[in-house]
This record gives structure tokens, sequence and C-alpha cells, in this order.
């Protein structure tokens, strides 16, 4: 059984969601009962994953129209739909919430869509990996963050479960640590071999450690490839091309934003100073020395061997690629 | 006036030295009055740069020197000799200091020398830095780094002193954050404006900062310009290749390995586990995950501008130009 970070928890009639930023130590369930626990859970990443956030934020939308006159409901929908900015899974949920009025069915669909989608990414990419080897991977991308199986995780995992022997070098993922943290742990949960490393290390393991594949999620993609993923994907795409190891995405289609022609156009939000100053609440740095603490970079479409999506894997030249993922049908039709 | 991290202690004839696993939150000197307090200082990091190491090491010869027996004597200079792998420095510092008898005048020639080596690297580096502009650095080489006035944080904080405008982005540079602990501490203390950033945002803060240069030090350079240095340097120097932002190495000529024909035969230390799994006690992982935790990576010579050392810089090809340096004859002969 996958780890579930969000439900409809159907006895108190509200959202339940597993706050993340308490694991690997404690996996502590926490309920939603309106709409500013919704919002203040993704906006501290108690949620996090793009299309865990995407369902969470379906399932907040229902509970808002339960309780709320068309009006505040309109509101509260729009306050969910910007709690984070880069994501495009939130915005699309919450769109196609709206569309339906904002039925809980809707919000149950969206979820085994994700679901439905995620497994086929999972065996997409199991493909790709190496029947034997190490692979990297950076932040998480396991059912925590998809609310399903995983993406770029899953597909490891999909890959351990058809009998392939992988060692999975995982980043911790500064500043949050979701490498550290959750990623490790999941992997633990389905019995992978993971080593941790800083991510600082990713080169240098790269360099002395036969990594034979890396695959990472996405938050958004350009219809030219280039991707916005978790802050450290850049470097480590840059150090796979370097070393011509094949670098991978692995997300929904619903991660693929077709308005915008490259990354230049993606908004990258810029996230509090005590992430970067602090470490695990312990202050690591003076006080009131100034940070940058991008939330997501831009990897090059140019970086990237292949994204995998629930209809397969798309590669260069994904001007071509990418855009003809649009015409695809619905892939999955599941109505509760 | 510069910090000094490692002294001769009159008062108390022994070793006195900054203990900056303290730092940024305490300026804590301690003394040490045997051998095993010196490998200790060094093998926790207490102490730690790859010249202030040797200086370190030269005093704490010295200090064995005056209470123990020419056996005991040999087999303690032998331990500070071991106490670290990697940084050439130490190695190099103490061998001077049994060919001299371990006297407590060549451990402070050898300090002399440090800081008249550093202020030529800083002069001849400062020289490679922007009028105005952001310079990116990673892990700390300042004056608490080489009991001088530094290595590539000393060029910097030099060009900022010659009144040349500069904006520096600080790798944190995990796992002991020397970045974000010693080296803002350091800009701070000059006046030179920093931002600190978590490694992983390296790559990003190049693509929107107009990073115009990167400058690291090194703990060991082979002949042909592959440099070992603190783990994510090997990251770094791939980012600026890609955004074609030149990458300066700034070490002392103490620093190169002249018997090492590339970096594949440098030795490269592996730190324990609790590193990367805990911070500060803090645990952030699962307490029982494999780690791999290298203390340093090797860059490539060839993603390498140019290597400032105390006689100016060297260029590609290093094959003809580092060699070269070991023809220069000394360059300060400090005598107290």
């Amino acid at each position: 059984m996958e780890l579930e970070p969000v439900w409809w928890d159907d006895e108190a009639d509200c959202v339940g969601y597993v706050d993340q930023r308490k694991l690997p130590h404690e996996l502590h369930r926490e309920r939603a009962r309106d709409v500013s626990r919704v919002v203040d859970a993704i906006a501290t990443l108690a949620v996090r994953g793009a299309p865990a956030i995407g369902v969470f934020g379906a399932y907040g939308t229902a509970l808002a129209r339960r309780s709320l006159s068309d009006d505040a409901f309109a509101a509260a929908a729009a306050r969910i739909r910007r709690a984070r900015p880069t994501a495009v899974n939130l915005a699309w949920a919450i769109d196609r919430m709206l569309a339906s009025g904002g039925a809980l069915a809707e919000a149950r669909a969206i979820h085994a869509e994700q679901r439905a989608v995620d497994e086929a990414i999972g065996r997409h990419g199991a493909a790709l990996l190496p029947a034997e080897g190490a692979v990297l991977t950076h932040c998480n991308t396991g059912a925590l963050a998809t609310a399903g199986f995983g993406t770029a995780l899953g597909a490891i995992v999909a890959a351990h479960r058809a009998g392939k022997r992988l060692h999975v070098y995982v980043d911790e993922t500064r500043p949050l640590l979701q490498g550290a943290r959750l990623t490790t742990y999941e992997l633990a949960s389905a019995g992978v071999p993971a080593t941790l490393i800083v991510d600082g290390a990713a080169a240098a393991t790269m360099a002395l450690k036969s990594v034979a594949a890396v695959i990472v999620g996405a938050d958004r993609i350009a219809r030219n490839g280039d991707t916005a993923n978790k802050i450290g994907t850049f470097g480590v795409a840059l150090a796979a091309a370097y070393h011509r190891i094949p670098f991978y995405v692995a997300a929904p289609r619903s991660t693929v934003d077709f308005a915008l022609r490259d990354g230049s156009q993606i908004v990258i939000e810029e996230r509090a100073a005590f992430e970067v100053r602090e470490f695990g609440g312990v202050p690591i740095a003076p006080p009131d020395v100034a940070t940058f603490n991008p939330a997501f970079d831009v990897t090059p479409g140019r970086l990237i061997a292949g994204i995998v999506t629930e209809y397969g894997v798309a590669r260069p030249p994904y001007d071509d690629s990418i855009p003809d993922l649009a015409t695809r049908p619905a892939f999955a039709l599941v109505r509760s």
C-alpha cells in the first residue's frame, strides 16, 4: 500500500492530510476543516509535491463548496488557487473543480485519475531505467508528492518491483530536505536500497559511482521542454550532461503548461529567508544575512533526454513532441 | 585586523585556536596543550582550511618537540601529519618542521610566510574580479581558513578594499556549512555585501543574477590543473562553464602536488555519516540510512580559467604553467 498524503475524510466530512514537515520522524495525520487550513498547509509545505497539491486543492475546493455561499466559494477557490504560484497542477485542478461546480465527486475523480496517471508514468519510466545499477534523484516525487504512486520515484519503485536491481542516490535537497526526509523514507518503505548525499555531492557521485540514469519530477514544463523543478535540479542536469548520463523528467501531462513558449516565462517562487538561515530550526548563519531562496530552477530542455508522462516518453525535439501531447485524449475517465 | 584562527600562545606556551564549529554564534578561543588535542582539532574541523591546518600543524609540531623524547616526537609529528588526508599543506608543513628539528621559530616563519603568500594571492586574485558586479564562492577560504588573509575570499576582500563594488553570493556548503557559518561572518566583518544561497541554487543564481566570476580555494591541485576542493565545487564549476562565467581557483603554491599527474590520483577523504544525517544534533533523515559523504570533489582543470597563486595567475594549458611554478624561488624568506 502506498503512503496516502491527502484524502477525503468521510467520517469528519473534511480533508485529511499528512503533515510532511514532521517526516521521517512522525507520520502525523491532520484534518483541514476550513479553507484557511487548506491554504496554510499548501503554503507551509505540510502538503507538497505539485500533483499532491492539485488533489489536495481539489478536495479543499469541495470542502469550501459544502459550507460557503456562492461569492465566498469563488473567493475561497481563488485563495487556494494562488497558495503556491509555480506548479501548474493546482490551478488546473481548481479550474476543473470550478467547472464542475465544486462537487466532491469531481475531487475524487481527480484523485483516482492521478493514481491511474502515476501508474502509467511509473511503467513508462521504469522501462527507461537499467536492469541493474545506480540511479540518482532529487527532491521527493513519490506517493507523498502526488497522492498516487509518484512520478520519478514511482518509476524507480516500479522498476524495483519489476525486478530491476537499482541502487538510488538521493540528494538531500536543501533547503527543506525533502530528499533526506521523504525520499529516503519512501524508498526504505518500498525496500529499495538507497544512499543519501548532500546536494553538492551529486557531481562527485556521478563521477565515482557509475550512475546510469538520473530521473526527477517537474513542477511546470514549457512547450520547448524547459522544466521548472525543485531548486538544485538544474545543477544535477548539468552534472549529468557532463558525465553523459541520461537525465529524465517524469511528470503528468497536467504539469505541462502549453501556453509557455519556454522556461523564461515560468514564474519562480521565492521563499522566506529562514529556510536558508536555519537548518531544522537551528540558526546556521548570522541572523541578518541576506538570502536568495528560489524554490525552483529551470532546467533547459536541451539537457533532458526524455520527458515521461502517462502517454509515454516524449523525446527531443520537444517543440514537436510536447505540443503533440496536447492533442491526446483524456487519459483516464474515472468518475465515482 | 583579520581574524586569527590559530596562533602561538606565548603566555601559556602552547597552541591557541578558534573553535570554528561554534561560529558564527560564538568566537570561542581554545588552547591545545598536547598533540592529541591538536590532532582532534584538525580531525573534527575545529580548525579547518588547508593552509590554516598547515600552520596549526606546524605549531603543534613545535609543541610536541618541547615536551617529548625524540621517538615520541617523531610519532607525534606523524600523527599530526595524517590527521586529515587530502590537503597537501599539512604534510608539507610537518615535513618542513621535521627538517628544522621542530623549532617554534620555524612554525612562526611558516605562519609569517602564509600571510605574505596570502597578501600576494589576494592582490593577483583581486585583479581578476570585475570593477562592479556579482561573484560567487563556495565554502570558506578567508582568514579563518588560511591563518593569513585568505585565498579566494582574500581576493574578494582585497578587491572590495581596492574600491571594487562586489556583491558576493555564498554557497552554504553542506554538510558542515562553512559558507553559511564562516564566509558570511567574514564578509560581514569586512563590510562586503553578501547573499547566502543553498548549494543547489548556484546554477539558478548564475542564470538569474549576472554572476561575473566564480572564485574558490583548493585543497590539492594536480599537475594538469585538476583541483580537489570542498564537495560541491565540481558542480559549481560545471554551472559556471555552462553560463560562460570564468571559474578561478586561488591557493598557495604549497597546495600544488607536483607528484600528481592528474586528479584521479588524489585521495578523497570520506567523512562520517552523521554529518549528512544530522545537523546540530538534530536528525534530518531516517537514522539508519546509508550515506556517501566525500569531503572533496575533483574539478577538472579544463573547467578552470585560471589558478591564482602567490606567483600570479597560472593559465591553461596547466601541463605547462603548473610545472613552471615548481621552478620559482621561495616566495618569502621570513625568519623570526
